[in-house]
């Protein structure tokens, strides 16, 4: 597969290309000359519907961006409305394209989403291990070259008090050595079913010979890329609420709107953090430089370690040196979680691939905040109460009140 | 829970009762005073009427063996017929019963129907987590206090090449240490599940306290135990088919009929083994020695290790010692696996527990055999031609040839 290195032309299906890193990347390989099919089953919009949230920055159909991407760049996105649940649709794809990777974003990613009831979790790990494996049997029966780039999270492994490494550990152990996948202590239903997923796609490279790159992403901040910037019809999304936003994004809004920065207990909880246009860099990284035949590779993409109070702080300080004051709140946790741990990931294999990292700078906040001012007359106060579901007892009455909400909406 | 320990009459319910062992098991818990509620979907039968394989020995209805256990005994087990997946009727049954404990057997439990197809990979996947994740729910929101006693397999291991230890290793790495879920390399898309059903359930202990004892069963032969021998209506399963049996099963018959035992590949495939008696054994004592409130409790639930081949050559010689001229035929193996390889588990925590394990003995095998011989009109030699499944490109002519048979006699 050397031939895919560089600047051939790859047909590259982008599943979950609705989503908010997904957009972008199909835009981004797009303009980097591929052949895009964009496919997606638009669940994530239906699940906004039902729960009353929304993206801050004002987000198109896909019919639209993809017309207009067309008629800014010149070149074309196909666009497929598929659930990758319904494996007769995923075998047409695979059939009808051929693709030579996929690149695979198509799940339920919100951990609070996947705890807030017995259907949630299911529908969480259902919707996520059954379309993982539909892909697995349409590349194996259709094409069994394709290589498969799958999204996971840091968030699989937890937390141990010992270094992360990238997917395997050497373990030496009563004088024998073995080198194992890393041991995964997974906080969520969410992040359970991208264990789950994981471990699938590593037995499909060993049994089937699938090429494999599974990346374990820390989170994602930003909105801009040099794609979504040439139109407003081209924005990706930005979610602030408590079920769909992140904490980061949470402190732009409510520094925005003047409330304080809610941490979660202590916030000593650390975790990788990456620019959304790293991101696109990382998985072009990937997709150019594929793993060979059975090979299940696994890299940790993300730049940099922050604790979800070091990064309130951060706004914190930023906005007081506008004038602004902003205080920091720590609200009671509503997860089960280490407050204070240990963590040291090792990110190395995308950096040995030739990734320019963006680190976290104060201009890039300053922009995000500056665009949540902008749009700070969408924000619907009732989603920055604190937190809507818990992770003992499930959806709590702020996640009822909302979610209520929007049904009382639809039956009218 | 000190409480539990010792004669104290549990509620007791055992989810797959019309299973191979969870028939047994209900027996044996009534026997010892317990209130047992067995629990079946009786999907194995449904099964096995879709793909043409049976028990060798013959089967009564649930009701049959209710009844006839109810005049024997003088002890009643309450039979529910109910699916696992469908929560209503999960919670239902905690309601009604707040049992003390669960011991949950109701899994599809075939790593070659998992490697059928596509469709066999879906249904074990999802009937085995949605089946545990309900009951889980049931348990946070019915009973708290309830003891989950999980069925899992030795094969979620696979075979590392350093010991393996009883669910969890304390790893040191970079000179820092923690104790971490033993990495795991499951060799099927069913021991795939069971992984996923042990990464959910150590959550569950972790986020809402519950109380869990996984059970990573070795594979398991004979087919009596005190109470199945007390009338033919009590009997349990036999299966010697590629899909179902297990191969010294397969070997058992193949010896009966005077065919040669065929073992997969080389046959170095060495795996942890037990009596049907001491899994009865086994999981008494985990039942009335209780995992605290929160602990995910892990038992390497076997009590020998053997390679294929060595049982092979032991049926084989006891058959040559009766003047039975018995050969060991290798055969390609549908699976892939390693076959020939390290492999040394720990099994120490049942035997602290008092487990007196029954070893394999030659009047144990020869009484398998003889109750074989005893049934061999019953053997439709068809189910002998092997395999029907490879783990490569899933089902073949052998089993399209017998599910078909089937449909087709289904269809008259």
């Amino acid at each position: 597969m050397s031939s895919q290195a560089g600047s051939e032309r790859l047909t590259v299906m982008v599943l979950g290309a609705d989503g908010y890193i997904g957009w972008p990347m199909a835009m981004h390989l797009s303009q980097l000359g591929h052949r895009v099919i964009a496919v997606d089953n638009l669940s994530r919009r239906r699940w906004d519907r039902e729960g009353g949230t929304y993206s801050l920055v004002p987000l198109h159909t896909m019919g639209q961006r993809v017309r207009r991407w067309g008629l800014i760049s010149g070149r074309q996105i196909e666009w497929r409305r598929a659930d990758l649940r319904d494996f007769a649709a995923v075998d047409r794809l695979f059939a009808e394209f051929e693709p030579h990777a996929v690149i695979h974003f198509a799940e339920q990613r919100s951990a609070p989403f996947s705890m807030v009831d017995r259907a949630h979790a299911e529908l969480t790990q259902v919707n996520n291990v059954v379309g993982t494996l539909n892909i697995l049997f349409a590349i194996r029966d259709r094409v069994p070259d394709c290589h498969l780039i799958k999204l996971g999270t840091m968030g699989e492994y937890g937390t141990p008090n010992i270094d992360i490494e990238e997917g395997y550990l050497d373990i030496e152990h009563n004088g024998r050595r073995d080198r194992l996948p890393f041991p995964k202590v997974p906080g969520s239903f969410y992040h359970l079913s991208k264990v789950h997923d994981s471990n699938n796609i590593y037995f499909a490279t060993r049994a089937w010979g699938v090429r494999a790159t599974d990346l374990n992403q820390g989170v994602v901040y930003g909105v801009e890329t040099p794609e979504t910037s040439l139109h407003p019809d081209l924005n990706t999304r930005f979610d602030f609420d408590s079920l769909w936003g992140t904490a980061l994004n949470r402190f732009c809004v409510q520094a925005a709107v003047g409330q304080p920065l809610t941490v979660y207990g202590k916030g000593g909880q650390t975790r990788g953090f990456l620019d959304l246009r790293d991101t696109m860099a990382c998985i072009t990284l990937a997709l150019e430089n594929p793993a060979a035949r059975g090979e299940c590779r696994v890299f940790n993409q993300f730049t940099e370690q922050f604790s979800v109070l070091e990064l309130a702080e951060l706004v914190a300080r930023l906005r007081r040196e506008q004038g602004l004051e902003t205080t920091v709140a720590h609200v009671p946790n509503p997860r089960v979680e280490a407050e204070g741990h240990y963590y040291n990931a090792k990110h190395q294999l995308l950096l040995d691939l030739g990734l320019q990292p963006h680190y976290l700078s104060d201009t890039l906040l300053n922009s995000m905040i500056r665009t949540v001012e902008g749009l700070a007359d969408r924000v619907d106060p009732v989603l920055l109460e604190q937190p809507s579901v818990s992770w003992k007892t499930g959806g709590n009455e702020v996640w009822d009140r909302y979610s209520n909400r929007e049904r009382a909406t639809s039956a009218s």
